[in-house]
């Protein structure tokens, strides 16, 4: 039955293929741990191009679905498309906090954005629906977003390993976000991204240090088998 | 109207930050380049628990909106559960055959799934909706899946790093799959993470090795203030 996923075995290339070693494993997990979601940004600061283009560039070797590559990043260089993205967020984080009930005052009280202070402004934008198939019959909507977020996450290290910050704001109306950046029919900004130098990274998450809300282990959501079990 | 984000600045924690030099720069752009979606796996190999330890770490460590921690990981260790996924995986591949009309044949000529020979499985289940409202009023699903793409993504990373495999197989039906697992209500599966050693990695995304579909360069999806503009 599943002898015929053997037959092009052979035409595959494969390469004499880069081995890692322990250092490069700790650069990794270094990387990793040290990134943060960044809302504190040095304002009148840059990014030079160069550095820039790399973020760019490794987060377009994401992996996607049947290799869709459903995102498209939208650079905001103008100060007008800034300030009516900036006036967006401003009314979202408005409603954000009146529907957070109790927690209304503690929201008010933390920075949840960077928009007018970092050194770049991309949006990154779901692609409409370009038809594909491949690994995304049954989950179709799903496989597409998650491509485009390994995406970010690749651009969320390569800046922090550039001691960039990166800021991933969600506090927007999408619609009228779209309406903004003239995006076509079916296309869905999912991202804000604010990123630039910074005066220093948060030692954790901010939302821990403000005392927002602690994470917890990864022991509690590891399950052997079937769900709950340990 | 955006004084009040700044009240609470002082009371932040910053940290010496690590700073990262040129050559963890090129670790990681490595890495991100050498990431593949793996289907081929040697059989009857092992991942020791260390390496998978700080493969599952790393994905812990992800981002996530409001710090839902969205994500719950599943490892597969009895047998039979692995034959029913695998059964299940097989049954959604001829389904997809079906669906692809003219290329069906080409299709199922293609390796789109390792299941049976990986040294290790781990479901990725998107958990039940927890209620946060912080940075995802107005776009709850999608964050919560992004939070949970980003954990796949740094264990992607992470695992090629420690010179393992790692392919995210998208075909199955999530609700035959949740009820494999047992998972309650609102869960649902989004990732079967087939890891393990490999003989090699391929050169090229292999679905580019196999032409069956080449990548766009980033150029053609990278925007200045507005959508299609250059």
């Amino acid at each position: 039955m599943f002898a015929a996923h053997a037959t092009k075995l052979h035409k595959i290339k494969m390469s004499q293929s880069t081995h890692f070693n322990e250092k490069d494993q700790q650069t990794l997990y270094d990387v990793i741990a040290a990134r943060r979601d960044m809302r504190h940004f040095l304002p009148n600061s840059q990014v030079d191009e160069d550095t820039f283009g790399r973020i760019l560039a490794a987060g377009h070797r994401a992996p996607s679905v049947g290799l869709m590559q459903p995102w498209r990043f939208i650079r905001v260089v103008d100060a007008t498309v800034r300030q009516q993205i900036q006036t967006l967020v401003e009314l979202e984080r408005l409603k954000t906090a009146q529907a957070m009930g109790v927690r209304e005052d503690d929201f008010m009280q933390l920075k949840v954005e960077g928009v007018g202070q970092c050194a770049e402004l991309l949006v990154v934008v779901q692609a409409p629906d370009d038809g594909t198939v491949f690994g995304r019959r049954t989950l179709p909507r799903e496989t597409a977003l998650c491509s485009t977020a390994c995406a970010i996450q690749n651009m969320w290290l390569a800046a922090r390993v550039e001691n960039i910050g990166l800021g991933w704001v969600s506090i927007f109306d999408p619609v009228a976000l779209a309406g903004v950046l003239h995006c076509p029919d079916g296309a869905q900004p999912i991202a804000i991204l604010c990123i630039g130098p910074v005066e220093e990274f948060y030692d954790r998450p901010m939302l821990e240090q403000e005392g927002w809300r602690q994470g917890r282990p990864l022991a509690d959501f590891l399950f052997t088998d079937t769900w709950g079990d340990r």
